[in-house]
């Protein structure tokens, strides 16, 4: 077992807490590792670790981005080695792909083509997002001809991002007692037609570059009431809308908006309101990093239909994917396990692209 | 204007603030003034007074009854007197039933029959009930033959009182990330057959020696939702129902439960709970003290929509009714007001009843 040292490195990682906001011991962690090679100009800014190599060309170089912090931790997942595998919060999300990209960076593999970037607090809202920090300090440090985010993938590439929004709908109506409801409109009771609407929607297939995205459309809030004797007149509503990256946003969002309005009534004084977005982003296969990294891992390419910082990277037009080692329906959860065979999967691919294909493929030109 | 003496009092009880648990200063003032009169026995209980006269008999006499405390003040509700009317927190809901209350008893009239009860903690939790502490000093202090509550009543007999039950209606699912809800079941989208089954739900009129009572069934609360992000497995929706005194309460929220619980599926965990209630109380207009009231006050009957303590002494075999000045849909609004001719009306039907005929009912006995 040659990579052993990749799964010691991981654990290593697992067992320095990060929830984030409060990332700076693992970031000391990683500046201390870094600090060893002198190929590499590191610039920290708060918690965030940038390692470009010198002779760094933003149109030909490449980025390989991944967070350091994770969710908050669950008190039965205590970091251990069983086996080959790792077990422990952010095994897979994504302190396996940090762990990768540090050998990555130490092994010097791609050469001044490829520049690093750990950042902090992507777990949570998007405000405090590293990368945000990064490029309020210096725009110029997330330049890029493509990207790669180290988010777990379960050996896919998976390809581009759905985006996000997110709706408050207001339902309304009158107070009265409850004894005498008649003599009040009942918001709750109003609140079913959209309810309705919703349990009969469904999540639409959008197929782009071969890419199988999923739309969907669905409630993940409902709160009213005001007392157990009172009809009540305010029910808020959340709405989650997750689209496909299929060309305009906006258009997407106003037709879930005119549907949502559809569904109600402005009689009582019902509304729908766009509170929060984040873009989607397009697969790019044509990007010749990802489709260098399609090509090595075999084709195993999908659709990413949560939202990443792939979506970051392109609204600056820098395409990206996700790829990165362990499986994503075990982020979040309190069994994150990794294994050494997806690790060293991760390390090998990103190694054959980025030290030869897409390097290779921009020489030629 | 012979009973401006009545408004003076209501605006003396309207000046002390007795909100619900607060009650010491109003109780004070009720025991000095009632104190002059020496031919009633005054007994303290807390914040609670008990007038009975001397010679008075449990199956001959009656009880008059009303609470001294009031709903939280409204800032903008201060006590004033504007030309024949009263203006305040309590003016209505019902310190001017209690000025009613101790000009009767300071009157002596229907002597040694009338007993009255003053009480605290009507308008909070029913556990803290001042008629409980009453009782749970001496059981006898509430037999009667009949009673008075002066709850608010336009003018009218409100006759019995409707039951109130409180169902907890949990609607379950299964969680998912938001981006892959068909991997999970939504609970919000869940709720839509029991909203929809409230909301085309008819009030169903009962008819009880002519008092039209209406029953209703609504939904008061609804609360549901993990995460902006996560299928939501869990909706709790309140449901009030308020029932006619059909004679049987039990089968009324048995057939209520049943109603509930065919319109939810047990296939993921949904569930009715009856998590509280209080009993009817029927019109029992063939009571003398209530028959006579309705001959005095010509005839104006109508059944009572709201639960009262009507109910509590009618689970204590007593019959009872309410009445007592002001327009009881101004109750527990910031617009209470009172006039001296409401206040009047109650002062003298309570009078000519309580003063000759239902002792006089008694007496041809």
């Amino acid at each position: 077992m040659e990579s052993r040292d990749l799964l010691d490195l991981a654990y290593e990682l697992v067992c320095i807490d990060s929830l984030s906001r409060n990332e700076r011991e693992i970031a000391d962690f990683i500046e201390g590792r870094l600090r060893v090679s002198d190929f590499y100009d590191l610039v920290r800014i708060g918690n965030n670790i940038v390692a470009t190599p010198s002779g760094y060309m933003d149109d030909q170089g490449i980025i390989i981005a991944g967070h350091i912090d994770t969710v908050p931790p669950s008190p039965n997942l205590k970091p251990k080695i069983v086996a080959d595998s790792l077990c422990g919060l952010g095994a897979v999300d994504m302190k396996g792909g940090i762990a990768v990209m540090m050998k990555l960076l130490l092994s010097q593999i791609g050469g001044k083509y490829v520049r690093y970037v750990f950042y902090a607090s992507e777990e949570i809202s998007r405000s405090f997002s590293g990368l945000l920090e990064i490029e309020a300090f210096n725009r110029g440090l997330l330049r890029a001809s493509g990207a790669v985010l180290m988010e777990p993938t379960g050996g896919y590439i998976e390809a581009g991002c759905q985006g996000t929004a997110k709706f408050k709908v207001t339902i309304a109506g009158e107070r009265a007692h409850s004894a005498r409801p008649w003599m009040g409109v009942n918001a709750i009771h109003r609140s079913y037609a959209l309810l309705g609407a919703l349990d009969s929607n469904v999540s639409k297939a959008v197929s782009i570059d071969s890419c199988d995205f999923k739309e969907s459309l669905l409630a993940t809030s409902i709160n009213g009431g005001i007392a157990g004797n009172v009809v009540p007149d305010r029910v808020e509503i959340g709405v989650n809308y997750r689209f496909a990256p299929a060309g305009n946003d906006s258009q997407s969002l106003l037709e879930i908006e005119e549907f949502l309005t559809s569904k109600i009534s402005s009689d009582y004084g019902d509304k729908v309101e766009l509170v929060d977005w984040a873009p989607s982003a397009p697969p790019n296969l044509g990007n010749s990093l990802i489709s260098s990294l399609s090509d090595v891992a075999g084709g195993k390419v999908r659709a990413k239909l949560g939202w990443t910082d792939v979506a970051f990277f392109w609204e600056r037009q820098v395409s990206a994917c996700n790829f990165g080692p362990g499986d994503p329906t075990l982020a979040h959860t309190d069994q994150e396990i990794v294994s050494i065979q997806e690790l060293d999967f991760c390390y090998l691919t990103l190694s054959q692209v980025i030290g030869s294909q897409v390097i290779g493929l921009r020489s030629e030109k």
